[in-house]
């Protein structure tokens, strides 16, 4: 289906991150990826994909490179293939992420 | 940069959708859309790459392929590479869209 009601798709897990697929094509996917206080996306890195993030509820703590930011609603974060990059939920609220990543690396 | 606060990019145009460049790496674009009531993308098609559109504000008609649908914050829709898509401002309010692509067309 080409229609997502991604606030409806919001699921949390108690022991580790969780992303929910959203989209899957070979150019790219999208997903939700919600957070529980104090869960995190280690950083690390993919050689040749690059990777958006969009807060859509809630406060992340972003390591791009050697920059680290919080950001709070509204704003997006990218990383470029070969950055290292990661998010951490150090707050006592809920963290919710839009993610877009191209290409898809589930399309080999 | 690769932290951007997109509600404040917002920019709208009289005479026209308004595009506003967020992120451009060869592997894929987010941009910001700017709808003023009555405009529109028209319906068009890329033959290698998807697109993702996300709701922020207002409501937006997605053609997609054969389908139409209406949708407010929140949803989110994809273009599959090949396939028909377009979306038009019907309302009387303001419609901000986030945008992704990939791979980037201005990377050849």
């Amino acid at each position: 289906m080409p229609f997502v009601n991604v606030t409806e798709k919001a699921a949390f897990r108690p022991d580790k991150l969780s992303k929910v697929g959203l989209f899957d094509v070979p150019q790219m996917f999208l997903d939700l990826y919600c957070l529980e206080p104090g869960q995190e996306q280690k950083p690390h890195i993919h050689t040749d994909a690059a990777k958006v993030y969009y807060v859509l509820e809630g406060e992340g703590t972003f390591v791009m490179g050697a920059e680290t930011q919080t950001l709070g609603p509204g704003h997006a974060v990218l990383a470029p293939g070969g950055e290292e990059h990661g998010v951490r939920n150090n707050t006592d609220a809920r963290l919710r992420l839009l993610v877009a990543m191209a290409p898809n690396p589930s399309f080999p």
